[in-house]
């Protein structure tokens, strides 16, 4: 008997009758002999309503406090869905992070899980139970309630897959699956059947929204075997596995594209050490997510340092900059609101040299320029200009071959 | 310093305005030097919400996943009213019924509290801060979330109230305190300031809402002192104490009225041992809530008994009577949903002769007809027609010194 761990997001759950499919689709699951483990998310826009409710009272929100609203989200989905479960006869029992023992630092708002204890998950699969845990929250070595921050119910959903040693954990959401490319910029992307582990943390570290980079992490780190799939077609989607690719898996798995960010220029920083922890140390400080960051050859003594930062940052981003600039004596700064991140991302690339040769020859022939480049073993970034991306996604999308009228057909890995 | 327990029910935190005003409320009674502990009920209508969404999911709701949907509600409440205390410099924590530790019984959706342990409260308290308590919440000894059920708020406060020894428990609500008639029915009501818990009880009893029998019964006997205001007008509203009438307070302290229940009677019944249980054991067996109870005696060896029911208990009720009617050879059932039932509350009764007579002369002189009688030490109850129930309750206002223009003088039990 296999021990599927079944994580359900917002949109899965967002009305009664979403909700009562799930129910059947937890059944068919039990039905056909699995045990199975669901972690559902709050219902729809819940979240935001409470948030908004939050806002409307308040200014000063406890971390203490917010997560205790917060979390109330996924309780009413968890209660419910053991409802809808009882009313077609499936035996469930519903778990708080706190009950089913996700242990977490006491970091409210972005808590770590520490540990999975799963005592009564186990208990009650034992008995034949269903177990339903409402996800994004646990409860910390101070005994508070917390939760998991952005992407929280699919690091819950992993973290539980690893600690009751599942054969799988499936990621319902409403895509099909991870996609070679953002269908609606490139429309010959398609599904992919199967990505690494370490492809689609590179997927996710380049702007990919389908899954929480940190519940990635934790599934390659305890070697979960994740599906990702739809609530709405049911259609069997794209497995992400620690399977290295074959001699027969395309070079280049996807091209991801990202227009959340803008580009912050450093010019004429005096080329010494500890110029780059001047830089950077502040802009941590005041939590600036920076993302790539690059850094020329100098000349004559000075080089221009170039980093991104997410455009929701750009305004502290800059005031620090400023600050930072007149101390390290630079000559100048400039930032750049309208760029775009274009990835090329393929395990096969450690193993066949000229890809990035390749990319930038495609997009020189498309006449687009580029800003920035970035790369690691599995990767290779590009800034441009915004208003290229959907050229440069759709070049790129071609020119590795990943345009194609059928779907890929590796196989799936087996359900034990 | 005093402590003082405030509880504020569903239309008090309705929405962000009044969650506002409550922490205003809240904040002027701690800087005025008190202790404050204070229990929040669901936002307005989130329980009926949350029942809706349950209905519409699943017809098959077991008890431990509706209490664990229900409770949300209070606890969004409660971590709101936080965050709006923590905004006008209010430092408040919030504590579920599990994390202040209400233990109740296991019975989902009624469940009985057994301790309050006040531990986290009381270190909270130590702490100078304000303690936001969720009320209707428990944990059982199964260590489950369990509800209190109807009027569960209010007995949440009360039992917290006794557990930590606290001076007063203000009960907030939408209505100026508790009246000597329903002002909707007998405009010349008028506001007591002050009544004893025997009466508060009857009163309960009678078909008063304004308090939960249960809470009452608790408030008295842990001695409690209760005072019943309402967040919208902020006025003094009434004391509900041990305190004995003196010789200056009226003999009668309201009128109740009743109009939710329906009358059965079984006619002709044989007066010999064991009929009323045989009637009354099937009844509590099917959950039919009797209220009053009649019994005339016997004519020729049989009697009539008639009781009254809620009205929704009425087709229940019915079907066992008629079983139950053959067994014991009754000549007939009969019934009547058009009925009202109209009480005369108060203390002084027990020394001041002649109430009686004098209540049942005034509805005589009305036309009013009496369909039942039944009377406790300090209440006398008379079933009548259900279109009499606004004349009857007004000419006994009248006929016994309640109608007022001015407000009840006598002096508030003092803050410590």
């Amino acid at each position: 008997m296999a021990l599927i761990v079944q994580k359900y997001g917002g949109t899965s759950v967002a009305d009664p009758d979403r909700m009562k499919a799930v129910a059947e689709n937890v059944a068919y699951t039990k039905r056909h002999g699995n045990d199975v483990v669901v972690v559902v998310s709050a219902m729809g826009k819940a979240t935001d309503n409470l948030i908004a409710l939050a806002n409307s009272v308040s200014s000063t929100q406890p971390g203490r406090e917010l997560d205790m609203l917060l979390t109330t989200g996924e309780r009413v989905s968890m209660a419910l869905l053991c409802m809808a479960l009882a009313d077609i006869g499936v035996d469930a029992m519903s778990f708080t992070g706190s009950q089913v023992g996700i242990i977490t630092d006491t970091a409210h708002g972005k808590a770590k899980i520490l540990e999975v204890k799963g005592d009564r998950a186990r208990e009650a699969l034992q008995q034949g139970k269903v177990c339903v845990v409402a996800g994004f929250q646990g409860v910390s070595t101070d005994k508070e309630i917390t939760t998991l921050g952005r992407g929280g119910s699919d690091t819950t959903a992993v973290a539980l897959a690893a600690a009751l040693d599942a054969d799988a954990c499936e990621i319902y959401t409403d895509v099909t699956g991870v996609f070679s490319a953002d269908p609606r910029m490139v429309p010959q992307a398609r599904k992919l059947a199967k990505i690494n582990f370490d492809e689609m943390l590179e997927m996710a570290g380049a702007g990919s929204k389908v899954l929480a980079l940190r519940s990635v992490e934790f599934a390659r780190n305890h070697n979960v075997p994740l599906h990702v799939r739809s609530s709405f077609t049911w259609e069997p989607g794209t497995w992400v596995t620690s399977e290295e690719p074959s001699m027969e898996d395309p070079i280049i798995s996807g091209v991801v594209t990202d227009v959340s960010e803008a580009k912050v220029t450093v010019l004429g920083v005096p080329d010494q050490p500890g110029v780059s922890a001047a830089l950077f140390e502040p802009l941590a400080a005041r939590n600036v997510n920076v993302d790539m960051i690059v850094q020329n050859t100098s000349t004559e003594g000075h080089t221009d340092i170039s980093f991104t930062v997410p455009r929701s940052d750009l305004k502290v981003a800059q005031e620090v900059v400023a600050q930072v600039a007149v101390q390290i004596e630079a000559k100048g700064v400039t930032h750049d609101n309208d760029i775009a991140k274009v990835s090329l991302v393929g395990a096969g690339m450690k193993t066949s040299p000229g890809i990035a040769a390749k990319m930038f020859r495609t997009l020189a022939d498309e006449g687009v320029n580029i800003e920035m480049i970035s790369t690691s073993t599995i990767r290779i970034s590009v800034v441009v200009a915004a208003s290229d991306v959907e050229l440069a996604a759709r070049s790129l999308h071609t020119a590795f071959g990943l345009d194609s009228g059928q779907a890929y057909s590796a196989p799936l890995p087996e359900r034990k």
